[in-house]
């Protein structure tokens, strides 16, 4: 197994060049533009072989004209080009590298040649390559970014990413603050001629602001290193996997994408059963996953309370979640004595609880919140969108009938607890922000069930390797 | 097993009256509200106990008051009051009635005893019963409807609903049509002292417009009954089945919910299997599942094309086909050598088709689409949202850059064709409209392949019955 390599400068560079600038819209063109917004200018090189200024900066001739410190290159040229430049990058000291070109590996016997050529070249001169055919990193803690993406993306947050296709994570970057997940830091990988998900791992393993990492993988770059990356990082912080090429029509597809060989899917599946990862079954799972897991405390027990205003989805969820390993147990004499007494006679006060039209949503949840026996809370606060209009018309807004469920949460921080609503997206907004940020909403009860099960397996997995 | 009973008249009533009418928000005072807004006031009846006006109509103290004809009536009272009530309905000569009131077989004992009384009272007049603890139906062919719900789920469709719970049937209505899914009708069972989901299957078995049925359901009513209905029913129509109770806690929570008991989970998948019936996993899949039954015509073969933008997800997506039961077969070399003609180098001509950013999506999928050894086709345009505005500021329109999906569609419309996008808000509308009604777009890659899989072998087993 090979040593991990230090993404620091990948990062948080002291300079970099972007080799390739260029006029025409594109990465060359984006990435300078998003750079200088996040106040990048006075550490930004551009490079190409015409010079002149783009976006009212210099732009270098060659890579040996730009002065120090600079740590880091960024090269967005056709894929032929790239082995000379290699070279001068490394003749000129700089030892990091992202490559964005595509047609390498992942195009055939002529790419392949070209990228043995390249990677030739970097071990020559001791070159840390991320990439090729990849978007390179974000860091949303200095704004550092190679990844064109909106502007929301870059909102500090506590879930990192790792994905070996660029085009994925991208399209993933942007819809993610929309789900209400924010991103520490990212990494795109490629065809990882150099950098692999080992060195992401254990970069954020480390990382302060990372929380939970994600990751999509579509095979291994290498099993023995990985298994050994999981069991450290997994002690520390929950990673969450999606992997394709469970089939081996699904792996063809991989190989012809990132190069990558998606091997025995239940070799990968007993992989990360072993060290602990945590498998998402599709990219939407993968995204309510890490909201959980970057958000909620680890439970002390398997013990889940529903409340919910919807007895058919009380029943579906906890179908989901007994399947799962959870329990879904009584509640105590007291705690129902205590709804009892304020209940309508028609509601039912158990566990799943159905609080129906009653009002009683908030001190419901409250009070499963607070039970003793209770470890975690999963809290299914529907309505028909018609109906909560009407509810606003005669002035009961939603926090009033529902209840803040962030302060609701704040009384027992101790405990996950996840919300769960579908419906028209009107209904999803205001639900969201009665969420606030500590309480993952999540539009799938069967995902809201499978997330608290996955979490409180994850749980008891860490106490054995503490 | 019984003779069905004809629902025409819950959905076609000659006349109507709302038993209950009240001037407290609720269903007593809403559903004469949107009965007014869809025409029919000419046919509505109000009645309550103080009489009066409401929403400018007279309200009868009885419903012995209430002129012909009228063969329907709807009761919004406490449960204590509703076995008398349905003895003077009787009397009055209306058979047909929706009992919307809760307190009944799911609040326990009393409530059971409640039901039991009613049901006599029904038996002995010859009444057909809808509910109780349900919201009635929708009809939206003709306008009628016991549900509220928002203007924009009374666009007629062509998928029926069939759901035991009222509330969660009621949140689905409003959020279908921002999914793209419009309904034909719709029925909410409740604790189903009369109506059962056999004569709801049988009723829209029928129904001209109805071209997919979907349903939630807790535990079947009568399971010999249910299998014979299935049978009849599948061999014209899919009947796509969420059902809940799959454990022993889910199961007992349906009992307090809707007083069903919801049996032997195995059973059930049995029953579903052998009558055709489709089971969908998740409420999300459901309404995928219904989407894609009810506009997608019956694949000839299980052979799948796939052309994309993103590399990942059509590896992903590949997985999921082929372990669903799909075959994803290379192109043939014609296509292949008219596409290569057009590609970049970097670009892989195969099947699954990532066409990367070619700008050859529209072309690809329409090649992919008329390919003969092709029978149904997934098209999964994806886009950072950052890049699409970049090419709208250019001037290049995502109609342009993946083509009018729609039309492409109407080149070969004898094959099923689902797009599948995910990503930023924004991006997702516009895809809709490149979509049209036409070509269903779902957010979820895993789900989309899933459905193609299910429709495939639906097809399959809809020929042994044929």
């Amino acid at each position: 197994m090979k040593q991990p390599v230090d993404l620091k400068p990948f990062f948080e560079p002291r300079g970099v060049a972007i080799v390739g600038a260029s006029r025409t819209p594109g990465f060359g063109y984006g990435i300078p533009i998003t750079l200088i917004q996040k106040g990048w200018a006075d550490r930004l090189y551009l490079v190409n072989a015409v010079g002149g200024t783009l976006h009212d900066m210099p732009v270098f001739k060659s890579i040996f004209e730009v002065p120090d410190p600079v740590d880091l290159a960024v090269v967005i040229l056709p894929a032929p080009a790239v082995p000379d430049v290699l070279a001068h990058i490394g003749k000129r000291g700089i030892k990091h590298v992202i490559i964005e070109s595509a047609g390498f590996a992942e195009v055939g016997d002529g790419g392949r040649l070209l990228q043995e050529q390249a990677t030739g070249i970097a071990a020559a001169r001791g070159l840390r390559i991320i990439g090729p055919n990849c978007l390179g990193v974000i860091n949303n803690d200095n704004g550092f970014t190679t990844i064109e993406t909106l502007e929301e993306s870059h909102t500090p947050g506590s879930t990192a990413i790792i994905a070996q296709s660029g085009a994925f994570g991208n399209v993933l970057l942007d819809s993610l603050p929309q789900r209400g997940l924010l991103i520490s830091k990212a990494i795109t990988l490629g065809n990882r001629m150099g950098i692999d998900e080992c060195d992401a791992l254990e970069y954020l393993r480390t990382d302060p602001p990372t929380r939970a990492i994600m990751m999509y993988l579509e095979g291994a770059a290498d099993g023995t290193g990985l298994r050994k990356s999981l069991e450290r990082v997994t002690r520390e912080k929950p990673v969450i996997i999606l992997k394709s090429g469970r089939t081996a029509a699904g792996g063809s597809a991989t190989a012809s994408h990132t190069g990558s060989m998606s091997g025995d899917d239940k070799l990968y599946e007993a992989l990360f059963a072993q060290t602990g990862a945590i498998r998402a079954a599709s990219i939407d799972e993968l995204i309510d996953l890490a909201r959980v897991f970057s958000t909620q405390p680890m439970p002390q027990g398997n013990s889940l309370g529903i409340v919910t205003t919807s007895g058919s989805v009380g029943a579906l969820t906890t179908d989901v979640a007994v399947t799962s390993g959870l329990a879904v147990p009584p509640l105590s004499q007291s705690t129902v004595k205590r709804l009892k007494a304020e209940a309508p006679p028609w509601m039912n006060v158990r566990n799943p609880l159905d609080v129906g039209p009653s009002g009683l949503f908030a001190k419901a949840l409250s009070a499963v919140l607070k039970e003793p026996r209770i470890d975690m809370v999963l809290a299914i606060p529907l309505l028909p969108f018609s109906v909560a209009k009407l509810y606003q018309r005669l002035g009961f807004e939603l926090d009033k009938w529902f209840g803040r469920i962030a302060s609701i949460h704040a009384d027992a921080p101790e405990k996950p607890l996840i919300a769960c609503a579908f419906g028209h997206r009107e209904f999803l907004d205001i639900m969201a922000r009665i969420c606030g940020t500590s309480v993952p909403l999540l539009n799938s009860p069967e995902h809201a069930a499978g997330a608290l099960a996955a979490l409180w397996r994850y749980s008891t997995w860490k106490k054995t390797r503490a």
